[in-house]
């Protein structure tokens, strides 16, 4: 029986087959408790337990400072883009933030309900490629509360790799490269990422947010939205998603057990690389990003003629490699590949880009 | 072996041995598909029929009319302690709130960010117990947007059994009793509960709502908070929490092939009045709520002599009989008894409560 189905999916993403197995034993019997970790009560020992651990996890893989608090929320990414204004606008309601693709615009959308926004241009085109820029410090709004980036956009497979300093606190959404390279926290205001890519499963967000930033949430802010609620009650403010915290923990452990950041950074280049290279070389593939933009985690290309995108996915799919459809937005080829894919996936879906003529 | 534990938490709670199985094969391949539902993406084929089985089964279990409308969101009860004022105050924001317990003050306690809340007392003495009565209609400010009921109150163990009508639209948190007892779905302009208890695991709520409500939101409601984006966009407005939607829809399953919620509220019944009778006859035991409103999810009971306590949970422990533990507001035993529940587990909890003198 061929053993190798493999799974390209944006989010909810591949897990490493380690951790599905731990959680399939966990289902049953938690820890030899023969209570199942679906029933644990997030009031028990264990689950302070694994909150703890993922927490430290997380703390020594980013050396994340003391004054930067960690905390586990409901509701993924998007939730975070209204409770990031909330708490974050302060008296001014006047926030920057940076356009690189759909998710920023996305983010950018949800605070102008409750503020000033200022849109900053982070995409340009260089010989008809896609390039991604940092903003200057001159062209932000200097009554900013905050500057909201978007390391890795996943539509458009583009990545802004180098982080500038600002005067204000700087927030990034790092849903989809958290764990995956490395990332200075002192730069940050505030680190947010949905678990559904490179944490676990769908319906967590973890929140890394420095304390100072604690104490200016809007009186209407939803009370599971605030930070500083959160920080207080350690994230159990309410039922929390117990078996996506658990997930969590598992990923942060399997990581860490796996030469941490650095060496999953190293090994999601490589991934990348060997696909960069035959798009490069193979005249029939396109990707429109350049070079120093182009994403580690989603590599997106599409097809001279057009007619070989159904073939090439049904073709994948034969071959056991799933997940491989573009965002609907843009269409073609994605092929998404966080801690969980295997290079031998990759060199499978290599081969096959190869043979397209 | 012995092979009989038990789990007695007011949730997360107990789910049924044939759905933690069913779990377990889908996690390592769900429906020969060889990806794991854990991987599984909420814009997949197989996730939107989970979806709309969930959805079908709960209209069929509830006979739910057409101009209601159901939908999963992240964050569970307490993110509709929120929700629900944002999407139905209006313009009046104005809105009664029933005391039947602590659930009930808190989810007042979230709407008075937004407006004016009537609180409105639902809880009385006879003879030294408390009971539980609907207001009457000349009690509630006529000028209140809905009126907010608690039908069962899990600390306490208090439950609310018949429902009134109003002029004004009866919001409903049914958190602990979904899928336990008959509601005309009629009453209500909307109807909600978090997962973790009756409907599968933490993570989720499900609301039912009446369409002419959906109108109604503020201009600030958070994107994920919105009920009319939920009914546009199919509970799909960012990735969906897809493996507790998943349980649920094993969990709704599960109650359908067992009968349906008559008979799942009669179970219930003989459930709790087995631990009420052991608790009226024998005089060591404690539980002041009067008759008619004592809860059939949750039995509360406390000791006359305060050292039994430990020595009952230690025994209930070594039995395999565990979340037994009072909320930490009120102390004492609290059995939760939700549908996955056994009889044979009931009966030795039952026996262990006769050996008390």
């Amino acid at each position: 029986m061929e053993n190798s189905t493999h799974y390209f999916g944006a989010g909810p993403a591949a897990l490493p087959p380690a951790v599905k197995q731990q959680i399939k034993a966990d289902v049953v019997s938690y820890k030899d408790s023969r209570l199942s970790i679906l029933e644990l009560s997030h009031r028990s020992e264990q689950f302070v337990q694994i909150l703890m651990s993922a927490k430290k996890l997380l703390r020594e893989l980013y050396s994340i400072p003391a004054h930067y608090k960690i905390i586990f929320m409901h509701g993924g990414a998007t939730a975070q883009f209204d409770a990031i204004p909330l708490n974050l606008m302060g008296a001014s309601r006047r926030m920057t933030y940076v356009n690189t693709g759909f998710w920023s615009v996305r983010a950018a959308d949800f605070a102008k309900k409750y503020g000033q926004v200022q849109m900053v241009e982070g995409l340009s085109r260089k010989n008809g490629n896609l390039c991604c820029v940092a903003p200057r410090l001159w062209e932000i709004d200097a009554g900013s509360a905050y500057v909201h980036i978007t390391p890795n956009e996943t539509i458009d497979g583009i990545e802004l790799k180098e982080i500038t300093d600002f005067q204000m606190p700087l927030v990034a959404d790092v849903t989809s490269c958290l764990l995956m390279r490395p990332f200075d926290i002192n730069q940050f205001g505030l680190l947010y990422a949905g678990a559904q890519k490179t944490l676990g499963i769908a319906g967590l967000a973890v929140v890394i947010v420095r304390e100072d930033l604690l104490e200016r949430a809007a009186d209407q802010t939803p009370h599971l939205y605030r930070y500083d609620v959160h920080v207080r009650e350690n994230s159990l403010v309410n039922t929390a998603p117990v078996f996506a915290c658990y997930v969590t923990e598992l990923m942060l452990e399997w990581v860490n057990a796996h030469g941490g950041v650095k060496q999953m950074h190293k090994e999601a280049q490589v991934r990348a690389q060997c696909l960069y290279e035959t798009i490069n070389k193979n005249s029939a593939l396109i990707n429109q990003v350049c070079a120093e933009n182009r994403s580690s985690m989603n590599v997106v290309f599409d097809f001279v003629q057009n007619e070989h995108l159904q073939k090439f996915l049904s073709d994948a799919s034969e071959q056991g490699l799933h997940g491989l459809q573009g965002h609907r937005l843009v269409g073609g080829v994605r092929a998404s590949m966080y801690n969980g894919t295997p290079m031998k996936a990759v060199e499978k879906l290599n081969a096959l880009m190869q043979r397209i003529t």
